[in-house]
């Protein structure tokens, strides 16, 4: 097979992580004979800085002829006191927007021998596998209007959502759960909401097309709760925005960090973005010891999602199982008796096993 | 002293926590001879079967000449699918409203002996005390437009702030921590929402008149990720009607039971309405078994910043904590070789302790 793919550093550890993606999608290459081309390009803080824009027109260009995109990271301290339009985070939301990344996937399954790194009771986390299905660009990330009023002294945000946005996406969560253990979570406010409301009887609706599938409605506030409370209970999780930005990275907690969680944004058309559900992480960035699982298996998605390649993408998976049952861990996990390696060997460790 | 206290019991365990409240009231008043007068109004769902409304006018008109108000809970699947207007949740929305309570405050604080409830592990949660501020009468919650469009096929929610409405809150939080342990965390989504960014900088504004108070942004996805995997960094977080809906449910794993959260809802004019951050519980509603705990520190709270009653309110709060030491639980709580209580004797007991 053969792909082209785009590399978006970004910032901070991004720049790190992403030769991680590539070093180990290059031994999967050599292993099962595909071809995968890379070429990289700015977003975020280092487009700012070179390019005077968050999101170059060429960044843009490049992602809507590649067969896939891996992103690092964007954001970082240089850059937060720009002006909205000249922020790095722009540039994530742009490029979500312009390639119509409306399904963002975030699996959330905890690596057994790290539960023990997790804030929460090893009982309470033992056995949890979900998956978060966020719609990724809508609601009030993108709604206008989202400005000042009579001279600053008030201000607007517009949580919008058209119906043919919510269908897609709650179809894509029935679908996840028909491929997984048939039971989806519709989380909503539909209490106080009327966006919520909408949201709530399109899963209604949709409930007859897919008779396999056990749905579930629950507040946005109890799921918040019961995400911690009895995480096992949930399979397949469908949200909008907001709300999956807040409930997935509260999810991260069950691994134990959110070092290890991959995500996969899809459009109608199957080119998929593909980043670390961790940030750019400026503390430790350009010190070599960032941790890049999230990283790689963000790669496998990748592979599975945009290329339908399942058995290369699991090899992968296989081989951080492997590498992390061997007690090799980076400096964001403490393994007792483990062993602290760098992101550059760690990377190696995978790319070795496959 | 002399003081008017309405109740308004509302649905499900609420009818029957109220009763807990009063009783242990009650105690307070003829051991400190007070007389609390109480009367009773409906909100919710007994009043929409009562009155075909939520909010009964009588209703509003008694809580606005009471001293303060007790609230027991609202809602349950009998109104579920009533249309917007006839929800019991509009009552309570409406009440908050018509009162101008916009300091919402939800302390959170385990109970030594019930840390072991909790599904976190104990040496993340032990230690943690902390006061959610939560700004409960603007943002998405009361902005408008909130409708259906192009004949149902798109929604729209507003999420509105005035400049006022940030201060005064704001202000609360700053006060709040002055008598804490002056730190205060605000959470917001400054790098996406136009109101964040308002609400960022007035709180940086603001930072000068409390120079004893050590100020910290922290964003909604990090902070619901932050609040499980280091409860205790938190001292005061104040922040909008949504995230502190969101961040005070999650936040209640940490003492292990919702049972024993209570809250306090503020206006100007320190006319307060107390209620627990649980909601109806249909389905234990009615039996006896429900968690007093959470409604009896709302009146404890009620004496402390309504009335100004510190030793009384403080005296509600040693009985509570001797009680739970003794072993005595409700259902919502195991503890090994605990003794298992239902709603009355739970509420005796605390009440004798006074
Ligand atoms: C960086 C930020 C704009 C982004 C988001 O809120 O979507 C991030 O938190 C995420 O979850 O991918
Ligand atoms: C019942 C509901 C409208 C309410 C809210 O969202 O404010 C509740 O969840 C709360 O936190 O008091």
């Amino acid at each position: 097979m053969k792909k082209r793919i785009v590399l978006l550093p970004g910032d901070g550890i991004g720049k790190e992580v992403i030769n991680s993606a590539k070093d180990v999608l290059n031994a999967i290459a050599e292993e099962y004979n595909h071809t995968f081309s890379f070429e990289s390009h700015e977003i975020g803080g280092a487009a700012i800085d070179l390019y005077g824009t968050p999101l170059p027109e060429t960044t843009v260009d490049a992602c809507k002829q590649a067969d896939a995109v891996l992103l690092g990271a964007v954001g970082g301290p240089k850059w937060d006191s720009n002006p909205s339009h000249l922020r790095p985070e722009r540039g994530l939301l742009g490029i979500r927007k312009a390639l119509d990344l409306y399904a963002n996937l975030r699996p959330i399954k905890g690596f057994k021998n790290l539960l023990h790194a997790s804030p929460l009771k090893e009982e309470v986390v033992s056995g949890s596998d979900l998956l978060i299905v966020r719609e990724l660009t809508g609601g009030l990330y993108f709604g206008t209007p989202s400005e000042r009023r009579d001279n600053g002294n008030s201000v607007v945000d517009t949580l919008v959502y058209s119906r043919q946005e919510i269908e897609r996406i709650v179809d894509k969560g029935f679908q996840a759960a028909q491929q997984r253990r048939g039971h989806l979570t519709s989380v909503d406010k539909a209490n106080v909401l009327e966006s919520s409301k909408l949201w709530r009887e399109i899963v209604e609706e949709k409930k007859a097309q897919y008779p396999d599938v056990a749905v579930e409605h629950v507040l946005v506030d109890a799921a918040a709760m019961k995400l911690i409370t009895n995480p096992t209970q949930f399979d397949v999780i469908v949200t909008e925005n907001l709300f999956g930005d807040i409930l997935s990275d509260e999810a991260s907690v069950i691994t134990g960090s959110l070092g290890m969680l991959p995500s996969a944004s899809l459009n109608e058309n199957g080119v998929g973005l593909y980043e670390p559900v961790h940030g750019s992480a400026p503390d430790i960035a350009g010190k070599g010891v960032a941790n890049p699982v999230a990283m790689i298996l963000s790669a496998a998605l990748m592979l599975r999602y945009s290329f339908q390649l399942n058995d290369e993408a699991k090899v992968i998976e296989d081989a951080v199982q492997a590498v992390l049952d061997a007690g090799f861990h980076t400096g964001d996990i403490q393994v007792p008796e483990g062993r602290l390696v760098g992101t550059a060997e760690m990377t190696k460790l995978i790319a070795d096993y496959i």
